[in-house]
């Protein structure tokens, strides 16, 4: 069993039966960066309809329940996340209707400032705005997952504070392990363990750092390291791999509709995409992961945390009860 | 109890308090005309921002077992009905997200011709289009009520064949009774009993007549003539009473955005609104209609099924064990 946080790219149902193959049992995706609402919509939109064409595969999970309901019965529950929150249109009701479509998470910024608060590579993060908390708020109402992952150092710990609920750092590493801007401080990480919040260790190159990526084994110790600093319940899988990625989607990611030059990437903003790590090329490649983990020294109860025990706890405290019930009644 | 399968306007929590007073437990409300996707999202955003602050008032309906509980505990059941279509912005794939977003009811088309068929007022009806087959099939799927009282008398007939569930004219007469483009055929109305589906007999005077409404007993006898034709399982209530109208409103129901000259109205173009009958001049007035229908001669069981009977049937068949579930696993 393995649930991996966060994913992204263009997904197929070939590669959810990889990973499906590899042992993972939920996956959280990725629909959209700086997408409006309509465009979030339209991405919904084929989400249920690979979801109506391949019943077998895989179920558009809305809570805990569901990821376990998928497992059960061996398909790969797919969480639908937004790493932006230009989807709003400036609205805070629409928080609520997007979760009653389906969305289960949503990052507050990608990478630069908006409405609700800053990104992490602005120069500036003067922290969560007046709209920021009223969305934070919401979405702790509602039950969606407040994600932090690109989000900027201040406008990340404001949210952690006006969150009553756990929160997600979906994907990313300790900055003190890897020093990039997508990276977390440790005062961050013991903010996120006194929340009750999940960081899922990320894979991707240009913000894990080749030393980690040896083998599987050297990012299992990565991530015992950053249990040092959060805990063991709070730290979980959030690999960041993307998928069938084209030229136009990296400038998409790099620049939306806010920039003609070079915007922002975490790699050179020559390259496309990084180098995977020789252990995790492929999606069903995503099971050395735990094998990793136990590589690195952790107990079987320590996998099983890391794993999906960690996010299946998130998930059920942010999700369930409230999902679709929440919603109908309002 | 009384379930009223129509009303317009710009609701307030007084209004409705009112209704729920005059002895109602569930109305259908409209959520717009010509309004597009995002348009329609923020109607549904108020009504939920309604629901979220009286609680103890009103609840936002998504199955007859919500009516049902509503009913039970003394509070009015509001079903989220749209006239229109345009909020699907040409994609099929929106019918899932508004059902998901709380919208039970959709009318096909809205007096014109659009991409799903034929309104009522055009000269020509070509009846359902491709596209408006593939809707209904969608409705069907997803357990969203067909709604034809607005539509063309073609593309309503090739609808009530498409349709594998009940569909609902929910505010119309009968042609035979009243001659008026809005208003339904004996063919049609035998289609729908043969469907399974429900009329609700409007008071809007333009489309009811004087005649009908010079007293409760009068409507009330309108109606068993309806029954007569349609079956006394195939007629309900669906008044078409409006609220707090302005003239903007009464322009934008005519023109939209489509016409700068004179749009279309069932009454004059050069008045607002029509006189209310007497028996129904506040929404507290509504319990008159059940006396008007005991004056008319019929039984306590068949008032019960005109009054809320008949509704509850196809709320059921064509809502439940669908609406949050279906949407949730796609």
């Amino acid at each position: 069993m393995l649930i991996d946080g966060l994913q992204c790219g263009n997904f197929t149902p070939e590669i959810l039966a990889e990973l499906r193959a590899g042992g993972a049992h939920c996956v959280t995706v990725t629909c959209g960066f700086w997408e409006t609402a309509i465009d979030t919509m339209d991405m919904l939109g084929a989400w249920n309809e690979m979801a109506l064409d391949h019943p077998d595969l895989m179920l558009i999970a809305r809570s805990a329940s569901d990821v376990e309901r998928a497992r059960a019965s061996g398909r790969i529950a797919v969480l639908l996340g937004a790493q932006n929150s230009d989807l709003l249109d400036s609205r805070l009701a629409f928080v609520e209707l997007f979760t009653a479509m389906g969305l289960r998470s949503m990052q507050l910024t990608y990478n630069t400032q908006n409405s609700l608060g800053s990104g992490c590579y602005e120069s500036n993060d003067p922290g969560l705005t007046r709209f920021g908390k009223e969305v934070v708020r919401e979405m702790n109402r509602v039950g969606m997952l407040v994600d932090l992952s690109h989000v900027g150092p201040v406008s990340s710990m404001d949210a952690i504070r006006a969150s009553t609920r756990p929160v997600a750092i979906t994907h990313a590493n300790a900055l003190s392990l890897f020093e990039h801007r997508r990276n977390k401080s440790d005062d961050l990480l013991h903010a996120l363990r006194d929340n009750g919040g999940v960081m899922g260790c990320a894979i991707y190159r240009n913000i894990t750092g080749d030393a980690n990526l040896t083998s599987a084994r050297a990012w299992g110790e990565m991530v015992a390291r950053t249990v040092e600093i959060a805990g063991i319940d709070h730290v979980a899988i959030g690999t960041d791999k993307s998928h069938n990625m084209t030229r136009r989607d990296h400038l998409w990611m790099r620049k939306g509709r806010w920039s003609r030059t070079d915007g922002i990437s975490a790699g050179k903003l020559t390259e496309f995409g990084s180098v995977p790590p020789v252990f995790f090329q492929n999606a069903r490649d995503i099971g050395n992961l735990v094998t990793g983990l136990r590589e690195a020294g952790f107990s079987e109860g320590e996998v099983a945390k890391i794993s999906y025990g960690n996010w299946m706890r998130v998930y059920a405290e942010v999700f369930d009860g409230v999902a679709c019930d929440a919603v109908k009644v309002a």
